[in-house]
């Protein structure tokens, strides 16, 4: 922790009592991603791992679908710039690429009431975890949460398999956090079959989809899942946990992978 | 209540018990806005409300920043689509709405570093508020937040003076919340100058220029702001106060409105 926070002075008042004090607070950091020498969007997030953020980011956006498409990948952290390269072959030419971008909403709320329109697969997995490992890694994740703890405005995100943390991202953005994710595993070649991604954010449907597109087959969230997120995660086969807080979890879809604790110890 | 939640079937795991049982979700309801015959976005949002949001949306985006420039809106709750028209006078034409819109980023992130950039003018309100007045109004406003207490996964914002709640809405999205707060305040005539805005979110630089752009000078927050919302409140003139929680109140920037409780009884 360091460039994603910053100390101000501030004022505390409680009661009738002021005090001059010193509070730490999530550094927002607007990052500008020009795709092909074009500019595309600018992202306000925690300055750190920007180049997954920006690969995610477009991952996401269904600009990039495989590694082998990019070509260069250059980060300016000092001038905010991430400027990525991607072949332009096929059905997939800049002008394609930008207006398909532009004509969903520009990324911002693409609505699909359905998974057929979301052309998205139905996740087959049939991985299983049980009800102590999920509550387990709760609890890791939100130990490993330091910015959170520093400044209570972020959000969280992660990649396990059914005992462990695999990778770990903190972001003032929910959908950042799940991006820098997918992003640091389409780079690094690390593979999300058979995973689970937890987040400290909402499920929606945006969130939904973006882990369905990875074929994640178990979302993991502290807070709230939407009604459409929870209708997707049905559709799309994903098993969908919501308020894992203390010894409970609420499972709105695909409950079947989660077994009693005697079956995977 | 009723448009905005929605009941489903879930499984219930507390310790080794599984107990099927029904829990309510936020609902999750994709809004179309077309601006004078041209999609404009879509977003995500909860269904009530959708004119304020729109009109609300459109005023933070800068695509529109008075009533009489509306000239007709048509809500289709069944389809999720609000038409809007506008006047296209002077030097605001249609192409020009359009390619600012697109070239800030899509309103997904319009990076602004200082006070100069967002062209906003500074607050100079002298409106005060005594330690006690703020908390309870986030008292009150906690205990307005009907469709959160239903389902943990929803934002809300209120308009108050210093005395009382003047506006109050609920959204899934923290900028929704907000934009049908300012919404309403256009459509309506409800002055905003030397009023208050409590948000449920944490205050970003887009939201704290929300709140100057209706020239809002106090923003209050039980949650955290960020770097770029505290240095924008600082150079706009803006009192920001964030944590509001219990009795205590973390004040970031202008905290001479905040004055003790006997100067305003």
């Amino acid at each position: 922790m360091g460039n994603e926070v910053e100390n101000i002075s501030i004022l505390r008042l409680t009661g009738g009592d002021r005090k001059n004090t010193e509070d730490v607070v999530a550094r927002e950091f607007p990052l500008t991603i020009i795709l092909n020498n074009q500019e595309l969007v600018t992202l306000l997030c925690s300055p750190v791992k920007l180049k997954y953020l920006a690969i995610g980011f477009l991952f996401s956006e269904g600009l990039i679908n495989r590694q082998d498409e990019i070509r260069q990948i250059t980060v300016d952290e000092q001038r905010g710039i991430v400027r990525v390269a991607i072949k332009e072959s096929g059905a997939v030419g800049r002008d394609t690429v930008f207006k398909r971008f532009i004509t969903s909403g520009c990324g911002r709320g693409a609505a699909f009431y359905s998974a057929d329109d979301a052309r998205v697969e139905k996740v087959e997995s049939r991985v299983e975890i049980s009800t102590r490992q999920v509550l387990a890694m709760v609890k890791e994740f939100q130990n490993r949460s330091e910015i959170y703890r520093a400044t209570g405005g972020v959000h969280s995100a992660a990649l396990c398999d059914t005992k462990s943390i695999l990778l770990f991202s903190e972001d003032i953005g929910r959908h950042n956090a799940v991006d820098k994710i997918f992003g640091e595993c389409l780079l690094e070649g690390i593979p999300t079959d058979e995973r689970i991604v937890i987040t400290s954010g909402r499920i929606s449907s945006e969130i939904l989809l973006k882990v369905a597109k990875r074929r994640i087959p178990i979302i993991i969230s502290k807070s709230a899942p939407t009604d459409l997120g929870v209708r997707l995660a049905s559709e799309l086969g994903i098993t969908l946990l919501g308020f894992v807080r203390g010894n409970r979890i609420n499972a709105y879809a695909h409950d079947w992978r989660i077994v009693s604790d005697n079956k995977t110890d």
